[in-house]
């Protein structure tokens, strides 16, 4: 598996990115190539600071930087030889086989959606995120913040988009689908909401187990795929973070509070598009560089976009 | 002031909504009446055991009960010797000058809509509730679960009523209100929230301070008013919920966490109706009734519908 990373991306680059790859390198196999693109001189000074052979790494040298503050639609026109566009370039030429970023999310989204096309089929891509339940488990919740207004078909997509992603990264046989709403009841919620629920009742590629109240979330038993807007799952998403950061602050600790660390999950895949694709947190450190590597690998590794297109 | 407690409502109805009164009384002053709205021979049964003489109340005895699962529009007409509707018949003759329960929520939304009006001017009523800040502060968000799906003008109206809420229950002058959004720029959200954040930013009664994204709720100097559709409200609210309970669960201590139980805060004030209302959690334990009577106490003796009244 070839797995491009963005070096320049993310408030902490390119010095915390090169860290978290040379990390990275100890849980892959021979087999995985990490391609590091940026500027070739930062990374040769920082592996060698490392003492790690560059020989490790395929590096893609670039001489342009999206900035966190770039304008996303003209970045690329702007920046063509930025670590960004090279590394849809290269995706799009199957010169990597996923390729993930703590950069400039617009930018990223742009590329995801312009630069990699959308999948024939697939209404609107989903960013999706892992939630962790106490009993230890994992589910997906999507979308958590790609499209902020959505249609009930869209809902009822993710829901198709969820469950491949359930069954294929989580390894989750017929994995259980509910839709975030407020109440249990079907006639709960926004018409989009209530016209998403009859069609998902209805739909046989979904394993329906009807609405879930956010008071259940991260709970035992919870759903293994989560369905609302991007509006609702960002909310959610950092209202998580919100609760993270006060638990450290405060000094607790705990084994479950402690699996809500976003370094820990590395990054967000893009569902929905003709590659893999995954973006970091702007303010990710050496540890979450390492993860979302890694998460891009487990997409990859199962090949998650081409499983959507042929379910699709 | 006159506070109208429906004994029948909740759970753990009538046993702990008494116990609950009970503890009350020593915060209120010779001046508060409380009135129990309920079965009078539970009531003077359960004073018996806890060896209260039944003087220190005003007892309204009523012959029918609105359970959790009777439909709300129904239960009114079906029900019409019950808790719920004799207690707002009382607020609307004035024999109550604020009323409470923790029982069936869709009846009494019913009653404070339709037996009590919605003030004129108010596009719709909200549920707002205290969101408690690591600083120690508190701030108001609304909707929280009444409308879900809301119009730019509704929005800016929350912004209006919450303003009133906090100046008048929190006692902070000049409130600062945020509109709850998935980024801090103008340009973010759906388009109901970017035409709402447009209204606001014009609008001399509020003193707008932009968008918050829910990473910053709970944290110091996040906004004193905080606006969102009452499904984005709703989730956000029962996520709190998840986590106390987590947090309980896992035998956590911290002060910060603790404020998080519902119990302390105790009911949710409807606001935008010519009456004062408080809704609380049918859950509700002997010391979340008391903090529901606690909490009705305070709407009413600002008045703040009155005060809404006179805003709006």
């Amino acid at each position: 598996m070839k797995i491009g990373v963005d070096v320049m991306g993310g408030d902490f680059a390119p010095d915390v990115v090169i860290e978290g790859a040379v990390d990275s390198l100890q849980h892959l196999s021979a087999a995985d190539e990490l391609v590091l693109i940026g500027d070739e001189k930062s990374i040769l000074g920082k592996l060698n600071d490392l003492n790690i052979e560059p020989s490790h790494f395929r590096i893609v040298p670039t001489t342009q930087v999206i900035e966190m503050g770039d304008a996303p639609a003209k970045a690329f026109s702007q920046k063509p030889d930025s670590s960004i566009a090279v590394g849809y370039r290269l995706l799009r030429l199957k010169g990597i086989d996923g390729f993930c970023s703590a950069g400039n999310t617009g930018a990223m989204l742009v590329g995801a959606t312009y630069n990699v096309a959308v999948i024939p089929g697939v209404l609107r891509p989903a960013l999706a995120t892992i939630l962790p339940a106490i009993d230890g488990r994992n589910s997906v919740i999507l979308d958590v913040g790609l499209n902020p207004d959505t249609k009930p078909e869209v809902l009822v997509q993710y829901g198709i988009l969820g469950s491949l992603f359930a069954r294929y990264v989580l390894e989750i046989s017929n994995p259980r689908v509910r839709l975030l709403n407020i109440g249990e009841e079907e006639s709960k919620g926004t018409p989009a909401v209530k016209a998403a629920y009859d069609l998902m009742k209805n739909n046989p590629s979904i394993n329906f187990e009807g609405n879930i109240e956010a008071n259940s979330l991260f709970r035992e038993a919870m759903a293994d795929v989560i369905v609302c807007d991007g509006f609702v799952g960002n909310v959610m998403l950092k209202q998580t973070e919100a609760f993270y950061h006060i638990y450290k602050e405060r000094n607790l600790k705990d084994s479950f509070f402690d699996r809500l660390d976003f370094e820990s999950i590395g990054g967000t895949p893009v569902v929905g598009i003709n590659a893999n694709v995954v973006i970091g947190h702007g303010i990710s450190k050496r540890k979450a560089i390492m993860n979302m590597i890694l998460q891009t690998w487990a997409v990859v590794h199962v090949n998650l976009a081409q499983k959507i297109r042929e379910a699709i």
